[in-house]
């Protein structure tokens, strides 16, 4: 028996688009000879779709998109992931489902258990968890039948669910396990996925296919990455990370075990090429081609306007330079060479006229008060003007370039640096900043060495550093990913040896500026734990604040 | 028996604050001779606590709180709300439970059953259903203990558990419900919460004490509303709406029946009072008394300014008037008699030269573009940063004055008029903005008549009417609601009447302005689906766009 992975980029809620990319792939595992062709989770109509499912409109777009797929499955069968109509009136109206196609028509679903609840899902707001469990009995194959998450509840220390959908199945002896999975990326999930697969095998001893999502829908990325596993453990194969795919597995092959195939895991590299998936799926997606940024000549745009650049080209990236009394010689200049060194066009624009007729208009109602953040948020939100006048003129997209430390500590202006459409780098902290722009000068000098050395600074007052106003990086990126990722409190951080008023401090900030991040821009997740729709807080809490 | 209800303003994760003002309850029902009394769910921590349920040190600091509860417990029982840890491994973690305290200890717990995950709920994110019932006997009587949607999978056409807590807890014949609650405001919310507390004494022929908080945190307005009701359906009595509360209740009084107390529920002067609570609220819980924000003549900022002077005394409200040269006459003239109706402080400050010196900046560079949304959004931008630079040099909070219509089909300029810390009418359409116009001036005219009845504009070009790019209200607002409120699709909508080009247009704006609403405040909940955290959209969704 031969069974396809198909590793698609969906786009949610384009259905036609979504149908188009399965069909060819049904025409491409057919002429393989494939037995069955596998799609992701939700296939019909990307993932997440989020409170579209909430339209039974979109549903019944959903169910027409696998009539259609139904229709090509007379001589090969189709693993469809689909929201489905719970016909009982009691519990939630949808099923998260895979849907076995054949011979024309819908031979059997299988609903999805387990709904993932935390972090960036919220599955069980829409789906009702399935009850029952039944092998798909196929060309005298018997073939367990799962959704992402109901393969997630072996090998943890602390299960999040007291069931465990293949305890069931694995009573109707089945011959392999089919997984249709919509598992985001961060950059240690490829490997943790490799470990559950295997917790599985070790458990079942059943060889399985797990079929990924690959593309970026807003902040959500996939890297695809599927896998197929045989009974003795080993990884038969490993699907390229962020690309399409379709490749067809002998069944009995896989069953004899003994290959072993897996790609580099190198935590920068993959972040790079996360990043650069989802800006080319935010515009691609959006139907954009052109991005916009402020370039300040220090790392965090550099690394910004690099990766926008490899992801969008770099003609279609425009840069802009906007100097003020405060900006260092060098600050022009570092940014005018990362232009030049990518052939990125470029724009200087002064802001002191923008900022001077501001403070022109302020400063009689200022009654005498000294300089202080006012006067340095005048600039920036001056810049960030500018910036929006130009990609409005033009239909540029805005990129955001402000990093995770400064987002988590509220170092950063509403409405001025923090504007933008997307946050690129805003899940990477600033110590990784550094490490993604080497990284990006791998082969040869990209980012000027400059911006690489020199000390941060915002640039907002007279020699300002980063350093006046936060802990050393090195250190506050630390407490930040154990509050953070973490969720350690400030008594297990201060017990791995931090100082006490420094976890106060960088804790307080992190929760009373709950409120800028809540107006920032969708920011490309790439760890375990990112800013927006996967950690949730409140703005008025009074906690460690 | 004589059972307490305490229906408090809670404050998340302000557990000293929490806790004082439950013993100061429990002071009051024991000089009142109360055997019980009864806080809100969660009230150890406040509600919605979001993912501070994921630190250790928080639930810690919850159950130091219940500890210090069953310390006052000696001689009057407790029911106190608060997540507590799950003892098994397998599941989440916490449950959300009900804690019956009495002679200085817990004597009990009851653990809530159906998880609300919808709109702005997210229980099942951090809760473990609770799966066994058990009445507490006390002082010879048989309490049915229920937090919040326990009792609510009764009398709904499409019930959205396949299981009901009180029938379980029937077969132990208890005496009466106690029901611990956080059920917010929305304007028809206090007539749907009677009509499912009366379907559950039809149900179960029982005396019900139903207890709710009062006040806001952050977008979710509590309105308490409390109520007891009596085995014959009747409303023995509703708790004032928004106001903190305690009363003592002889439990055979309330058995016999026949005595109803209601309160008057019109819509806009809830909705009024709603969002009075919400500013104050917001202010008060953050550490601020002072607000700010634009007055341009037209009747979003008007009526923001009003219900901000209630919430916060006018003297607390700064109003800034930046006329521009598509101002007309009459904007200044009805802003200025707005702030003087009010006794107001106000400023004047002309955005000419701040949009000129961005013309100037940006003129070189628009490729002798002609004149279109750019300009104007330079004109908000300019704003924007005036009232943010005055926002930040004294401390105010900037108030967004935008409107649920215009919100939603992406009629103003991000990081212009859509600036702010706080949404106050963002959650309502422009037609219950003028109906909130005239409960305002109900007693006299505080809102110039002008501001009312002129035809709404932006003034951002010559002669600019908001007809000009926008169906009518009237119109606009009914496709909104039933799209946004109702979920209907554009099939479902159009047959309800509404032209076809039109309702395909307004929803295509709705979606393709996903991105906008992403980087705006927190707004104020006043109805059944709000703009924010219920209403979870991706941006890069190609559905009905």
């Amino acid at each position: 028996m031969k069974i396809a992975i198909a590793q698609l980029n969906y786009h949610i809620g384009n259905f036609e688009g979504n149908l188009k990319k399965m069909l060819e792939a049904v025409k491409e595992a057919r002429s393989k000879n494939a037995d069955i062709v596998v799609f992701g989770e939700l296939s019909t109509c990307g993932y997440p779709p989020r409170d579209f499912l909430e339209f039974d409109d979109f549903i019944s777009k959903s169910e027409e998109c696998v009539a259609r797929l139904a229709e090509a499955s007379n001589d090969i069968a189709i693993v469809v992931g689909s929201p489905t109509k719970n016909p009982v009136i009691e519990g939630k109206d949808l099923y998260n489902s895979a849907i076995f196609l054949y011979d024309g028509k819908i031979q059997q679903m299988q609903h999805k258990a387990l709904l993932p609840t935390y972090d960036i899902f919220d599955e069980y707001r829409y789906f009702e968890p399935a009850n029952e469990f039944r092998v798909v009995e196929f060309k005298g194959k018997k073939i367990a039948l799962t959704v992402c998450e109901d393969i997630w509840n072996v090998g943890n220390e602390n299960p999040l669910y007291v069931t465990c959908p293949l305890d069931e199945l694995q009573n109707q002896n089945p011959d392999f396990v089919i997984n249709l999975s919509a598992s985001p990326f961060s950059y240690h999930h490829a490997t943790n996925r490799i470990h559950v697969l295997q917790a599985n095998v070790d458990k079942y001893g059943l060889p399985m296919f797990y079929v990924n999502h690959s593309g970026a829908q807003t902040e959500v990325i996939f890297d695809g990455g599927s896998l197929v596993i045989s009974p003795d453990g080993k990884i038969h194969d490993e699907l390229p990370y962020f690309q399409e795919c379709v490749r067809v597995y002998e069944l009995d092959e896989v069953e004899k075990g003994g290959i072993e195939r897996l790609q580099p895991k190198e935590k920068i590299a993959l972040i790079h090429d996360a990043i650069v998936t989802g800006i080319k799926d935010y515009f691609g997606k959006l139907g954009f081609k052109k991005a916009i940024l402020g370039l300040s000549g220090g790392i965090d745009s550099a690394v910004t306007a690099a990766l926008a650049a490899e992801a969008l080209g770099a003609e279609n990236v425009l840069a802009v330079l906007m100097p003020s009394k405060f900006s260092s010689d060098h600050s022009v200049s570092d940014a005018e060479q990362l232009a030049k060194n990518y052939g990125m066009p470029y724009k200087i624009i002064p802001i002191k006229k923008n900022y001077d007729a501001f403070m022109d208009a302020l400063t009689p109602h200022f009654e005498g008060r000294p300089f202080n953040v006012t006067e340095e948020n005048l600039q920036a939100r001056s810049r960030g003007v500018i910036l929006m006048g130009l990609s409005n003129k033009f239909g540029h997209i805005l990129l955001n370039t402000s990093n995770k430390s400064e987002m988590a500590v509220g170092y950063g202006t509403l409405y001025g640096d923090m504007c933008g459409g997307l946050s690129v780098i805003g899940d990477v902290y600033k110590t990784d900043v550094f490490a993604l722009a080497r990284y990006i000068n791998r082969n040869g000098e990209l980012i000027p060495e400059n911006t690489i050395t020199k000390p941060p600074s915002a640039e907002l007052r007279p020699n300002q550093k980063d350093s006046d106003s936060l802990p050393d990086y090195d250190i506050l990126d630390e407490v930040l990913y154990q509050y953070i990722e973490k969720t350690q409190g400030p008594k297990e951080i201060i017990e791995q040896g931090f100082d006490e008023k420094l976890v106060a401090r960088v804790l307080r900030l992190v929760n009373i500026n709950e409120f800028k991040r809540y107006q920032t821009a969708p920011v490309l997740r790439v760890s375990s734990k990112a800013f927006g729709m996967g950690r949730r807080m409140p703005i008025v809490g009074k906690y460690l604040s």
